[in-house]
């Protein structure tokens, strides 16, 4: 996607087709990018709360109604209940919103504008298999996502806004490297969703990619609103095993850590 | 380097010249590869125990006298003073052996013949930086890398031997896109220096890589013996800042575990 700065109505527009387009082709679990509804580049907290949902705003039941059997993760602009803002991510079902995570590791300005959530990503488990959402810079951070997978999660489901960094040429980006280690040494699955487009001057990495539970990408979009499309065996990720011996969940020596 | 399996003594000559031909380069640290002293594919505890050293021989005393200012780091087949037998690397300056630290993450049927080792990698002051010690395997777990990370470390220096995997065309070896990602996540260096050859069937990444504190390799070695040679400041690992508001360790949730 590529969501317009502070312009509300036109991104729960967009979310609505993205994830039109994205049943229409079948998808069992849809991920849209990190603060899909108000834009990243907020200036301000006054910007950002023009911008801003609840987690109990119409958008989210009109979304899930469309949902039928499929799934959906989605960034936004969470106001709460007590005034503050989260960069948010709901996963939502037919039956509507089921979760909602507010990211815990905040990247460099969004300190400025959002508070970062209290509690952790979460297992949820749902029609198509267990699912830990995380946004965007948490997955830099080991210490979470080997926690989801200690839990039983199949898909890290991560709505993300990677801005473009300069890297060696023939090079991944190095949040799609890191996203493509969680996934090997986890044997989990990893669905990253990017925004594309330039945004008060900032581009993006547009490194939205499907990631296999051996590391490797087997979908990713390129740098026009798009989607990447691929069929994972969630069940897979349930074998830890690499060899006869080897296991990366139960190598662990939590004997010692 | 391409130890030879079994043959013990041909393998301490080829250290000797490996590390000769370090030094004569101008090398400060010097990292050689898992089990240089054994070869890998032991086939049982008996053939490991005749290729196997214990930490006070003659030859780590030797080599410690060859490296002037320089400091070295060798994996070793190691023979314990109670008879077992670990996978071990030695830390090496001009006054001898520093430390030796025991893998404590075995890799598949390296399981039938070592024991684990019961410390996790610690952090060594050297005159060139401070030096963490891991062996293959262990950097996969997030876990003991995080943890050097925080403890100083500036350079995790990692002998390995690492068994070639098929893998899509054009991408780095998993374990290698797990080396740059905890150099980048951690803002640390890494020197990983694998092994060449066929053994007993067995090839390898020939993966050796110095990464630099991005999470970029900066020198690589081919499938030939040779050195993989780059210049880095270890002193700008201090920095763990990526931006004005974003710190890869002080960024994380320690509150949350």
């Amino acid at each position: 996607m590529q969501p317009a700065i502070g312009q509300l109505a036109a991104n729960t527009d967009a979310i609505t087709d993205q994830l039109g387009a994205a049943i229409d082709a079948g998808a069992d679990i849809i991920v849209l990018p990190e603060l899909a509804t108000s834009g990243y580049m907020l200036e301000s907290l006054d910007e950002a709360r023009l911008s801003s949902l609840t987690s109990q705003a119409d958008e989210f039941a009109r979304w899930a109604t469309a949902l039928g059997d499929a799934i959906a993760v989605i960034g936004f602009c969470e106001l709460s209940g007590d005034g503050l803002l989260y960069n948010s991510a709901a996963l939502l079902d037919s039956t509507g919103v089921r979760t909602v995570y507010r990211k815990t590791h905040l990247w460099d300005r969004e300190k400025l504008i959002f508070t970062a959530g209290s509690s952790l990503p979460t297992v949820t488990a749902t029609r198509h298999g267990q699912l830990a959402v995380m946004i965007c810079y948490d997955i830099d951070f080991a210490e979470v996502t080997r926690r989801v997978a200690v839990g039983g999660a199949e898909l890290i489901a991560a709505p993300v806004n990677w801005p473009l960094a300069p890297r060696p040429n023939g090079e991944r980006a190095g949040e799609q490297i890191t996203a493509m280690s969680t996934a090997r040494t986890n044997r989990v699955a990893i669905a990253v969703c990017d925004r594309t487009g330039d945004e008060r001057g900032q581009r993006w990495t547009t490194g939205t990619a499907i990631i296999d539970p051996d590391g490797w990408v087997v979908a990713s979009a390129g740098e026009s609103v798009g989607m990447a499309v691929a069929d994972l065996d969630l069940t897979k990720t349930r074998d830890k095993t690499l060899t006869d011996f080897a296991d990366v969940l139960a190598d662990r020596r939590i004997d010692l850590y």
